[in-house]
């Protein structure tokens, strides 16, 4: 079963931990999602919405030669971005996102794939999403899979 | 009538400006608002989402001071938080969004209470409104104002 938003800020307030995201293909969504629940702010700090490559380098330190070379829908792009945002923004929690929302494939991966990462003061794990639908549809799933293994890896973190 | 983001992003490609977001209240929605349009990275470049007064000032380069005496509520605030995003996320066009989203007053601003700006190469323009309704409907209706609000300044810029 999905985990709310909800859910993830209250395992996150048990552990006393603040969060953050970094946003790609989602534009904020997760963000937008996050504060929705009244309360937000106890946990939730800021997030950077990188859509375009640059910022992803300048605002949240992604390593320019990685971009360069493998693009933006990739494993050791999304990690970093998550652990940049744990420092840029200062958090102890980082969710971030990148991929293709479509419509039509872009660098080379077809549009719905969605790499993810959720790093945390003690680990990190990604996931690697293929995804249907249209453009909304593509990002309501990679949010709602966002939220999933945030609430996730901050339940099982010890 | 209120303006689409389409509007919006038309108006900003025919300038041939880049376009990012700083918002508090929304949370993102503003910039998930924009990217729900294919094609819309051909213009948005990012956001920064400055929940926490404290990413305010160091991603946003909002003057610590002026916080400490105003709070976050407040005309200042919300024109330096676009034209740092203008300088952080390398835009030409930065439109911000703070305010009370609710429920319930925030630094002594009645919920609804809402502050916005739109910095461009050739000025700035702010806004304020004074919104009803639940958490939910004030959110949207500063996102609507926002997108309104940068289109007319695009659009009338010389």
């Amino acid at each position: 079963m999905a985990a709310d938003v909800a859910d993830l800020l209250a395992v996150l307030a048990e552990r006393g931990w603040t969060l953050g995201t970094a946003e790609s293909l989602t534009g904020g969504l997760v963000a937008a999602t996050v504060v929705e629940v009244p309360g937000a702010s106890r946990v939730f700090v800021g997030s950077v919405v990188a859509y375009d490559p640059a910022v992803k380098i300048s605002l949240l330190e992604v390593d320019p030669d990685l971009v360069a070379r493998v693009g933006t829908v990739d494993e050791q792009v999304v990690t970093q971005m998550a652990q940049g945002a744990r420092r840029r923004l200062g958090v102890d929690v980082a969710i971030a996102t990148t991929g293709v929302a479509g419509p039509g494939p872009s660098e080379g991966h077809p549009a719905g794939t969605v790499w993810l990462a959720c790093s945390t003061p003690s680990g990190l794990s990604t996931r690697c999403l293929a995804l249907t639908g249209e453009r909304a549809a593509v990002r309501a799933g990679a949010v709602a899979a966002a939220i999933d293994l945030g609430h996730e890896v901050v339940r099982d973190s010890s």
